[in-house]
C-alpha cells in the first residue's frame, strides 16, 4: 500500500486551484449566453469580458489581443492552419507566405498540423536542437527568406522543460519579415512572460496547466495581425472563434490567471528547491542515469531522467502502486510505443530515451514528497533493472552516460 | 420593478439542470489528464468514457462513434470540413465527392462554413424551405447526383422550432451515394433522436442548449464513415479531436443527457400546453401578428412571433425591463442588423422580419410565467407601436397578416 500520494505529473495536467473551484461554483448560477442581449446574456458578457483582461493582463496584450478557445492544442492548429488560407485562397484572405519553420521538439499538436499543411501545399522546415533541446538561431538564420510565413517555437518543452530565447528569436523573424509564434502552454504562469518585450504576434496559453480548468485556452494575436477562424459562423470573439462561450471554463482560466499572478514567483524558488534536491538525491542514489533539458534554461519544477536498463513505463506504473505520479515524456503520446521525438532529437538514443521518466512538480509539492520518492525510486529502477536481462550496470549503456 | 423572473430564452442556452451541477462539483475533485497511464489519469479517463456511453445510448450509437468536442460548432465546422480534405489531399485522404447541399436556414456555423469551401473549391448547392421552414424533398431528388458529397440539414431550427424528416431525406441522400449530417442541436433532449432509425452519418448535439455546460459538445460520426480532424496533434478520442478532453465538461454532458432521458417526455406535454396557451393569448390579445414555422412539425417550446410595427430589439428590451427574457432570432446573430437569414428564407419580408420575437420555454417554465408574460406583452407592444409612425392598426403590413 501507498504510504503518501504524490502528484508529479503538473506538465500533463494540474488540479484546480481552490479559488478557480470557488469561482466556478459561482459562476455556475450565470448561466446566459454572452451573445444574448438580455440581464442574463449581459452578465455573461460582462463576466467574460472581465475574465479577457485578467488574462491580457497576465501577459502583457490588450484585451482585444485576447482569443478564447478550447485547448491549446485549438490555438496552435488555428494559427498554423491560416497559413492554408493563404494557399487556399480562404474567404479569410490571409495572403500569407506559405513555409513554415518549427522545430523537431514541438507538441504534436504543432508537428501533425504542420505535416497535414505540407499534404495541402506548405511548405514545411524544421529547426535541429543541440543536446540541451535549445535551438540554433544561426540555422534559423539559414532557413529564414522571403517565402517563410510563420515560425513556430515553444517557448518552454514538456518534456524536458528547455526554455527558447524567444525574445531573440522573434527579432530574426520579423526582420526576415515573417510571423512569430510561440507554444507558451508550459512557460505561461511558471516563467514571466511579457508578449511586448517577446514581440510575438501569436502566443498560446492552455488553462488545464496552470490550475485552471481543461477545455480552455487562451490564443494571444497580436493587433493588425491577418487572421481567420478555424472555428467559424458565429461573431463570438469578434468573429474569430465560433461557438457560444464557455463561460465556466474562460471564469476559470481568469482567475487563474489571478492566482499565478500572486503565487508564481515565490513558487518558483521553492520549484527550483524541489527540483535540486530531487536531481541531487537521484545522482546520488540511481548509477547509469542522464539528465535531459538544459541544466539552467529549464522550467523550475521538470526533471526529465533517462534511466539505463529500464521501461519508463514499468517505472510509471511500478511508482504508481506506490502512490507516485509521474510519466514517461508527454501525456498526449502516451500509449505510444515510439520512443520520446523530444529525447531523439536532443540526441538520446532510442534505448535511454524508453527508459525516461519525467517529473513535474507544482504549487502544492513538497519536500515531503521528493524524500517520499527519492525513498522509493532507488528499489523500483533496481526491481525493474534486475528484471531485465539487458541491463549489465556499467555496461554498454551506462558507458554512454 | 419587474415582478418575476421569466427566462423564455432557452434555445440561446439553458441553465445547467441541478443534477449537472452536482456532478461537476464532485468532478472536481478528479483532475487528472485521462491521456495519462497513473491511477489519476485511469480514473478521469474510466469516468469520460462512462459519459461516452451515456451520450451513445442516448441516441443509439456504439460507444466509439461518438466524439467529444468543444461546442456544436465545432461539430458542424468539423463535418463540412472533411470535404476540403477530399479537395486538398489532406494527410487523412478522405477521398470524398466535393459538392455540399444544405439549407438556407442552417445555423452560422454551417452556412459561414459552407461559404468558406465554396471558396476553397468546394461547390455548394442551397435547399430553399417553404413558409413554415420546411425543405422539399423533390428540390433536393433534383440536385443530388454523383458529384454530392454531403448534405446537411438541421433536425429542429433554432429560431422557428421547424422540424425536417431526416429519416425520409437521409433515405434519399443514401441511394445517391453522398453522406448525410444533421445538426441535431435543437432536437437532441427535445425529441426522441436515434441515429439507426434517422440512417444519419453525423450528428451533432451541444451540451448547453439541454442543462449541460457551455464548451462541449459531441459529434456522432458512424462506423466506418471516412474522418479526419479539424483539431490535429494528439491521440485524444481515438486520434479524431486532439487536445486534452475537457472533462468537468464532458461529465455535466453525460449526466444532462442522463436527466433529459428521465425527464424529456413528460416535459414535452407540459411544453404543448405553454406553447398553447402562449400562442393563443397572443392570438387573442395583440393584433396584427403572424406566427412563424411549421403548426405541427415544430419543437414543442419554441413560438417565434412576427409583430407588425415594431423592432424586435425594442420589444426584446423594453420586457427585459420587466424581467422576461426573449430573444429576436439566435444568440449567435444578436447584434447584427440584418434581418434572419430564416424568416426571409420562409417568405417573411424584412420589415416584418426585423419585428420577430422567440420565446423558447424549458422545464423550469410555468404557466404562471406565460401568464405575466401575456400581461405584459400587450402593453409593450402598444407603446411600441405608438412610438413607430410606421406602424397603422389594420394598415398595410397588418392586411398581410
Amino acid at each position: 500500500m501507498a504510504d503518501m500520494k504524490v502528484y508529479f505529473d503538473h506538465n500533463a495536467t494540474t488540479p484546480l486551484h481552490p479559488e478557480v473551484k470557488k469561482e466556478m461554483i459561482a459562476a455556475m448560477e450565470m448561466f446566459g449566453n454572452p451573445s444574448s442581449m438580455h440581464a442574463y446574456g449581459r452578465e455573461a458578457r460582462a463576466n467574460v469580458e472581465a475574465s479577457r483582461r485578467k488574462v491580457a493582463e497576465f501577459i502583457g496584450a490588450h484585451d482585444e489581443e485576447i482569443i478564447f478557445v478550447g485547448s491549446g492544442s485549438e490555438a496552435n492548429n488555428t494559427v498554423l492552419s491560416l497559413f492554408v488560407c493563404a494557399t487556399n485562397q480562404c474567404v479569410g484572405g490571409c495572403g500569407m507566405r506559405s513555409t513554415i519553420i518549427t522545430t523537431r521538439i514541438e507538441h504534436p499538436c504543432v508537428l501533425e498540423t504542420a505535416e497535414c499543411l505540407a499534404h495541402r501545399g506548405a511548405h514545411v522546415k524544421y529547426l535541429d536542437v543541440d543536446r540541451y533541446g535549445k535551438i540554433d538561431l544561426d540555422q534559423l538564420q539559414g532557413m529564414l527568406g522571403d517565402d517563410v510565413g510563420l515560425v513556430s517555437v515553444m517557448m518552454a518543452n514538456n518534456e524536458i522543460g528547455t526554455l527558447q530565447d524567444i525574445e531573440a528569436i522573434t527579432k530574426m523573424v520579423h526582420a526576415s519579415g515573417a510571423y512569430m509564434h510561440t507554444d507558451a502552454v508550459q512557460a505561461v504562469g511558471k516563467v514571466p512572460v511579457d508578449v511586448r518585450r517577446l514581440g510575438v504576434d501569436f502566443l498560446t496559453i492552455s488553462g488545464h496547466k496552470i490550475y485552471g480548468p481543461k477545455g480552455v485556452g487562451a490564443l494571444f494575436v497580436k493587433k493588425g495581425v491577418s487572421y481567420c477562424p478555424l472555428i467559424r459562423g458565429g461573431h463570438q470573439e469578434r468573429g474569430r472563434r465560433a461557438g457560444t462561450e464557455n463561460t465556466l471554463g474562460i471564469l476559470g482560466l481568469g482567475r487563474a490567471v489571478e492566482m499565478r499572478a500572486l503565487e508564481m514567483t515565490e513558487e518558483h524558488n521553492r520549484m527550483v528547491q524541489l527540483k535540486t534536491a530531487l536531481k541531487e538525491g537521484i545522482e546520488a542514489r540511481i548509477d547509469d542515469i542522464s539528465i535531459n533539458g538544459h541544466p539552467t534554461d529549464s522550467l523550475a519544477g521538470t526533471l526529465n531522467v533517462s534511466f539505463e536498463g529500464v521501461e519508463g513505463e514499468a517505472v510509471l506504473l511500478y511508482l504508481d502502486l506506490e502512490g507516485i505520479a509521474v510519466s514517461t515524456g508527454s501525456a498526449c503520446a502516451s500509449g505510444s510505443l515510439d520512443p520520446s521525438h523530444v529525447l531523439l532529437a536532443t540526441g538520446v538514443d532510442a534505448e535511454r530515451a524508453h527508459g525516461s521518466i519525467r517529473f513535474s512538480m507544482g504549487r502544492e509539492s513538497t519536500m515531503q514528497e521528493v524524500d517520499y520518492l527519492l525513498d522509493v525510486l532507488p528499489g523500483t529502477i533496481n526491481k525493474i533493472r534486475n528484471m531485465s536481462t539487458a541491463y549489465i550496470k556499467g555496461g554498454v549503456h551506462a558507458a554512454s552516460r
